[in-house]
């Protein structure tokens, strides 16, 4: 209910720009629709230390649903289509930049020691390039904005000014007040500790994004003093600095609260999972995936699936796979390692598939374990089926051709082949062998049978785990199709 | 917290009748409460296309819950003892009609081209029995309107004119709005394009369901024109046609929403399935099954379960299982295929259960699948245990007797038959036998154990699972009795 | 979404006492805050029947989390070191009593038969020391009365009076209403049946959690009298009776409404549940717990987690569970029976563990059943691995010695062992044996591997569960280390 629930009854949202300090001036509104976003220079605050996270770990490395903390914000950016990215480091700055090396669009500066988000943007601008017509300030932190919120921010930005970010919070304790004029023109913005009684009870709070004119901001740097109980640079101060010298300031009201969300904590983290595992699904369900009980299923960034699949409840599927159409998953599924389900292929109960590629058709429906396997196309995976993947020196695949049949309660141990039409009786290990095509292996260590043919095929038939798309015909049991789908069970 | 949260915090409800054209007329009043249903005629659109869903599916044979959106439908009038129903179908009607074949109370009516609600009851008015005195039109896309509702709607209708259900939106947008007079009376149904701003922020909206007059249905639906842009015909035209020439037009608000939810997209697809989610677990809560955690325990209808049973936590029960009183299921167990667990039987973690039956105490608690099976009361399913059930021809059944026991790991190819107080041990591959009461087999394939006795009982031993009831004593080790206890391993 | 976003959005806690019958006495202030609790008799109510339940298990007595509802109401009355606790009991008391032998603190009254609260207290007073100064009445039924709650009630008891907990509820309906005099002062109790049409709109209600002086308690209770309808005593008249007589009544209104959750049916058992697995996860996430998804990790209480450590998606931690730090658990795992996991321990997919303890790094990843078993430090634990802990004369343990390779699809029948450094391999099924240090074996029943030496060893192996920390060279890998590593697979 949650997920979904929540989205319907998602408040109204204000309107785009209902605050700004002056009247729009129709010509900068014109243009300001068709700002070229080259212009556009990110830095991406992402020094900080994340106590409370309680880990060595940096903060921004921390993954909310396959990405990372800052890998959320570097999108969000790029969303924008920023020309630059320059993104402030500090503690783990070294882990940091390894994440994301070869990432060209990339730049890492360091701020050391941390004083504040005024001192950290300061650090930023040798790297921004002074083409830039406008800087944009975000945080390694807070994955969860939308480009879309970027784009409105840079397009309100006003010639010479700055435009920045507001949420209105039910709880505004701890956050900066945002002050308006009776027109509802930014008047300033008051820290907790300073609010008279009447401004601490303003719920719209600084979100403290900012798309900045750069020029502006580069003038207004050097004015911001430490002047402060903790000794740090605020960027606040540089907004007020504007505001103090007839720049303009213009207010964005975020449209959904959910977007300001940083994260602190781990109990924040898993809130930001939340709203992004939401997102996902929506997409998901509006693309045509049949995602029965979104509240169950628990879909990383990156997955592509195809119309018309169906994801059971309790199913997570990691980021990098991709599902093809009609297929189905789950329930209590795991795909991950960028598998790949091609169109039709079922993955159900107990089954874990870990970079494999499953054919069409392909059906591993109960308690299985596939590993770095690929299976052709109709094939059938028994239920109790185990892949062994490693022989510590080297991943070995596992191959099986198509239209193959694996018993239930067999242990596949790598590197091994099972050729196309060929059947593997139920319970058989299978050490490291070829198998023919055609061939019919049983037993522990498996075998061939003897004697060869369709009789002994069929004996050893009869553990596999799907249901044969027609029946087969009394003729068609003793050849070599009848004896592989006698072998099917039913779903 | 979701699902019961939400119940706990569900707002008041609003009163039954709060608004009515006119002060009621008491002896109208008496009647009303009397009202005979036999009388009722119930007209269910289902022609849309559900574009939304991508899916050459008609959309309302997606399933919620184990039951096709319409298949809610029909059950909903059904529940007001609708003597006739009436569906109009258009898109994928073949396919519609197939569904519901043998369904006698139901007759498919076809609408096409679609041209609008009012055309769709037009055309479905020559299957309401003329006898009826009063007409329902639901939707096939609504599955979450409850009878209970339908019947505060039939006892409102006034003589010779319609009453119809309203909902409070928090977004109203693109819902026609309901203009009440100054006495709460129906004013007027105004469309979103033709509402004054006032209007606009009226959030009483109209959800399309009636139930009129079948004489003045009658007379007024050959006066609804389709001028407008869609050119279409509007069923709101008949309520308006009704008001002017001074019928009764009465409004019965809703008192939870959520009964209005139209289906139109898969988003709003899982919404509904959450909320008819809700309403089966409050249900079997209310009947004292013990669901321990509703927010991971999901139930389709027609799921029977025994007082004083526990559903553990990520538990997929699906449509038409039996379960008996004090079982226990799950947690991460499937239940499907209608199958039947008999009282005190315990189906455990990663176990799914496909068309079985399992006799009283049996009881399978770890990694197993069960398809096809019959299981004799008392007996112990191993860990890891697979049936394999079909050969391609048929489905074959496998017969395990009572106080059998399967060994861990094991592998019964169907059909095979386990008899009475047989014991299958750990590991071994049964390929389509019939083992005999009291025997031991065990092996790969499987054989009957030699020499026969209490100590080779004993020695084949060791590996079931669930807990003895009661210790077993060193005399009675050696007994049949013993030696099963012996096989059997705790909880 | 739920449990976090509900935290999230909480409304502000309403100061701590805004409502009290008379201005603060500062002196007696200054001393309520140091009051000593050795001076705090508790008296539990515990003697109802639970009709709602359906089940003939006492009410007190079902479990949320791991821990009965009576054992949660003793642990918050313990959580304020109450001096004595008096439970009162009626309907099972037998049963009741037999669930908390042993426990010293507490002393058991029987109220037979029910004739209401006031009674209740009654029968519960000559087990209230005369030492006692405070007499706090809690239930045994209202299992989310936390601690600090009780706290601020002992600590806002005026001398000679009572302080009662009151709640804002969004629906008042069925209790007794407060009524406050102009100065937000104590001025009633209304029960819902007595209230006006105004009255009745009154939404701060009446807990029915008390903290008695003592000495005044004794003296009213005499004074209530059974001039009702039900012919019930009700504590309520004690606070009236102590208002009359110009006692003061203090009244202290809850931050959590959830505190106030009484459990009368399985459905609000369900609620009280998701209260607790809210308050355990946002505990662990606080101290350094990765728990990815809280909306879908069920955790019972009194589970240690070291720091660091990562729950996936899907998980079940039993009560009583330890685990150590930068392990991880699931997704789709159970843990129970007390197991221990031990530092860098990695559980995974449909793997449960009951009893058991992993060693060091041990790693858990498919599909596997662990009973009574203890793993050495450093062992792999293939996919499908089964042990078989029950003889059904005693539980026997499995033994699995440190850097042990148990491959795939394997079955252990306890009592095995099997020793350090050895190797079982694939589809091996162990019958009771002790596998020295170092051995390989093989086949159907197990067997040692002819000949022994690493060529065999690296013949075995190929079918464990989990990635070696570092690649094997050639050289390593027809060492026992080598083949060792051979044998593990990848995650």
């Amino acid at each position: 209910m949650g997920r979904c629930e929540r989205t319907r009854n998602r408040v109204q949202s204000p309107p785009l720009f209902s605050g700004s300090g002056l009247p729009p001036c129709p010509r900068v509104s014109a243009t300001r629709s068709h700002k070229s976003h080259s212009e556009v220079a990110a830095v991406i605050l992402a020094a900080g230390k994340g106590t409370r996270m309680k880990s060595p770990k940096p903060k921004v490395l921390f993954e909310i649903c396959g990405r990372s903390l800052l890998g959320h914000a570097i999108d969000s950016v790029r969303g924008v289509h920023a020309r630059s990215i320059a993104i402030v480091v500090g503690h783990g700055r070294e882990e940091v930049r390894r994440e994301f090396e070869g990432e060209r669009d990339l730049s890492f500066v360091t701020q050391d020691p941390p004083r504040g988000t005024g001192d950290a943007v300061r650090v930023a601008m040798p790297s921004v390039p002074s083409s830039a017509e406008l800087v944009l300030v975000t945080y390694g932190d807070m994955p969860c904005l939308a480009p879309t919120t970027l784009n409105r921010l840079i397009e309100a930005k006003p010639r010479g000014g700055v435009a920045l970010l507001t949420v209105t919070r039910e709880k505004a304790h701890g956050f900066g007040r945002i002050l308006r004029d009776p027109d509802g023109g930014f008047a300033g913005i008051r820290e907790e500790k300073d609010c008279s009684s009447e401004e601490r009870a303003i719920r719209e709070v600084n979100v403290g994004v900012y798309a900045f004119d750069r020029e502006v901001l580069v003038r207004v740097l050097p004015r911001i003093t430490a002047n402060n109980a903790q000794r740090e640079y605020y960027l606040t101060d540089a907004v007020l600095e504007i505001a103090k010298h007839a720049g303009l300031v213009r207010l964005v009201p975020l449209e959904d609260e959910n977007e300001a969300l940083g994260v602190n904590s781990l109990s924040e983290l898993a809130m930001a999972r939340s709203v992004w595992q939401e997102r996902i699904l929506e997409r998901h369900l509006a693309n045509g995936v049949h995602v029965v009980d979104p509240e169950t299923a628990r879909i990383d960034v990156d997955v592509e699936i195809g119309v018309g699949t169906v994801i059971q409840p309790f199913t997570v599927i990691r980021k990098g796979c991709k599902i093809g159409s009609n297929c189905e998953v789950g329930p209590f599924a795991h795909l991950r390692g960028e598998s790949v389900l091609e169109d039709g292929a079922k993955v159900g109960n107990y089954v874990e598939v870990k970079k494999s590629t499953l054919g069409k058709g392909v059906k591993a429906m109960h308690l299985a374990y596939l590993g770095d396997t690929t299976v052709g196309e109709g094939s059938n995976i028994g239920a109790g089926t185990i892949t062994a993947n490693y022989d510590g020196k080297a991943k070995w695949p596992t191959l099986i051709g198509a239209r193959a049949f694996i018993g239930s309660g067999t242990v596949l141990v790598a590197p091994s082949t099972v050729g196309a039409d060929a059947i593997v009786g139920a319970g058989a290990i299978v050490t490291r062998k070829k198998i023919p095509a055609g061939d019919v292996w049983v037993g522990v260590p498996a075998r061939p049978l003897q004697p060869k043919g369709p009789v002994a095929r069929a004996a050893a038939s009869g553990s596999a785990s799907a249901k044969p798309k027609r029946k087969a015909t009394k003729t068609s049991r003793v050849t070599r199709g009848g004896s592989r789908a006698a072998s099917r069970r039913s779903r």
